[in-house]
């Protein structure tokens, strides 16, 4: 035993989607009701015709949040619909959020109150209840765990890994906004650290940082889904940026893709701003993430469903896996996409 | 605006209940699913017959736990029991967790795989299936976030505001042994801090350690339930002690209390231990915590088949309201119950 070095591996060696898969290597569900465990927006419990999802969010102050400048009603807002928004994902319905908060004595009752007024405007525009928490200290900072429950019919519930050859490739709205809004901020706040008697200057970027500190999911989207009785194939939601999630798709599906890089939806706000920071606007929807937009594949015989949905993209379509993961370039070459999505371990 | 001076209330003013009932006051359900929302043991959602159970843990290092003394693989092990315990206090069934971790890089995925292995462990022995998490970054120190669902029959689901008078005061295994463990391990760490060279006097307390660092929850006896066809008239687990848990029954149930405290279960080792430490046995019963016992109340009609029950023991009875909540001592003497449980807010 002495003889043994005990084996230290780093965090930041695996990241965070390989270390997931690591420690979830091997677990084998046992109960019937239990459909689908890790590996997608949310887990699938089966209660026969009526399917309950599941998904949670462990948000960690000074890592997935900066209190400088992101109101605490805002981040109860944004912790809740984000999690929403992995309930769409799956195609069903948010209904049920479980909220637990650990928070040092730099807090008062007041603020936690801003929080919980942000989480409960949430629930209420997007019609979920609040059903139970956990409210506890922490040494230092502020923790936010959200678990979100909702329901799908059987039929309906829309997995990452069932994309087929030839489907198309949709996406919701417009790509890269949030992550310019961040950037926007963190910027205003590197002045104002240098120079307090600064007054911010964020003006005409009300949608790049509403994006970033408000964000919306995309009930809509999924209401149009029911409405025209259409089911995509595979769906993800937005977090980690459009490169990241594809491949999550892609590779669960065990298929490849082409992305037309001319079709991926940029708002013009975006592609100023880019400009002002010398970042291609492609790289901003590619890798931002937090747009918390949809993007799924659809059977090519929805094609004439698709093409009147306002605010839906198509911007590419499913291959084989040999033909690899591809994003066409505006100049029509063809380059492999990779994730550089957000990694919280190697931030 | 500016002549008002901003309110702020430390959260120490208000304590972990009345700041939970204070930030969720006023919340209305919306959902036709959401049968019980917050205020008992579990989250309630109704699918038809079968209704699914949601309890929410936040366990903070440094608040919670202190790794000098608890191995990883216990805290995965307790952790995950603790949420199962939840569970059966609402007489379900646990079936699906999901875990949420925030770990700083002092830790190696070594380290978290102890922490799951212990969870894995608890999840195997109570056949519960492990289906999605979170795993993230912290600043500092480790931050475990679990979430159990569970089923009930709906004519099965046992909460806590249904006790009526005359019903007998129940709870199994025996009460203050995790607390006393408790103690124990603070006494060796600090004699360890004081003189490592010290060896812990740890001899002969195997039963009040296992209590505090590995404890099982109640499977064994929601089963005799199940077996007997006895559902409790209400029904909570104790993890803050005792007189919290009678508090939280007798309060929400509108009820009073007469508990003996000559039929409190007090294990010898228990006992021998609070006389090294000049602590009343019964003081650590009533406010020591941890014990995950399940505390319940059967209407005197199931007294037949509850005298039955090896590890249960009746220890008083309901009243109406205006007797009040009290311990009648050994003496006679009749005492008002207080809660001195643990709340973290005041630690």
């Amino acid at each position: 035993m002495s003889e043994e070095k005990i084996k230290r591996t780093e965090l930041s060696e695996l990241g965070e989607f390989a270390l997931i898969d690591h420690l979830a290597s091997g677990i084998n569900l046992k109960n019937s009701s239990s459909k689908k465990g890790i590996g997608d927006d949310a887990a699938v419990i089966d209660n026969n015709d009526l399917l309950t999802l599941v998904s949670t969010d462990l948000l960690v102050e000074g890592i997935h949040f900066d209190l400088t400048y992101m109101p605490l009603k805002h981040l109860g807002y944004k912790a809740a619909v984000v999690n929403f928004s992995d309930i769409y994902a799956m195609n069903g319905i948010p209904q049920q959020l479980v909220v637990g908060i650990a928070v040092s004595n730099r807090f008062s009752v007041e603020a936690l109150e801003e929080l919980y007024a942000g989480i409960r405007l949430a629930c209420e525009k997007y019609h979920v209840d609040l059903v139970g928490g956990d409210t506890t200290t922490s040494p230092s900072g502020l923790f936010l765990s959200l678990t979100i429950i909702g329901s799908a019919q059987k039929n309906e519930v829309v997995y990452r890994n069932t994309a087929n050859e030839n489907d198309l490739i949709c996406v919701s709205g417009d790509l890269g906004s949030a992550y310019m809004g961040l950037l926007l901020l963190e910027r205003e706040k590197a002045v104002f650290n240098a120079n307090p008697e600064m007054q911010p200057d964020l003006d005409g970027y009300d949608y790049l940082l509403e994006r970033q500190l408000k964000p919306e999911a995309r009930k809509d989207i999924v209401e149009l889904f029911k409405t025209h009785k259409l089911i995509p194939t595979a769906m993800i939601d937005i977090s980690d940026g459009l490169a990241s999630e594809i491949l999550h798709i892609c590779v669960s599906s065990n298929k490849g893709c082409a992305l037309y890089e001319d079709k991926i939806p940029v708002d013009i706000s975006t592609v100023t701003l880019c400009d002002d920071f010398n970042i291609d606007p492609t790289t901003a929807a590619l890798n931002g993430g937090e747009d918390y937009e949809l993007l799924f594949t659809v059977s090519q015989k929805d094609y004439e469903i698709i093409k009147e949905f306002q605010e839906v993209s198509i911007i590419g379509h499913i291959t084989e896996k040999n033909a690899g993961t591809n994003l066409i370039t505006r100049s029509g070459q063809s380059a492999p996409l990779t994730a550089q999505g957000w990694d919280s371990f190697r931030k």
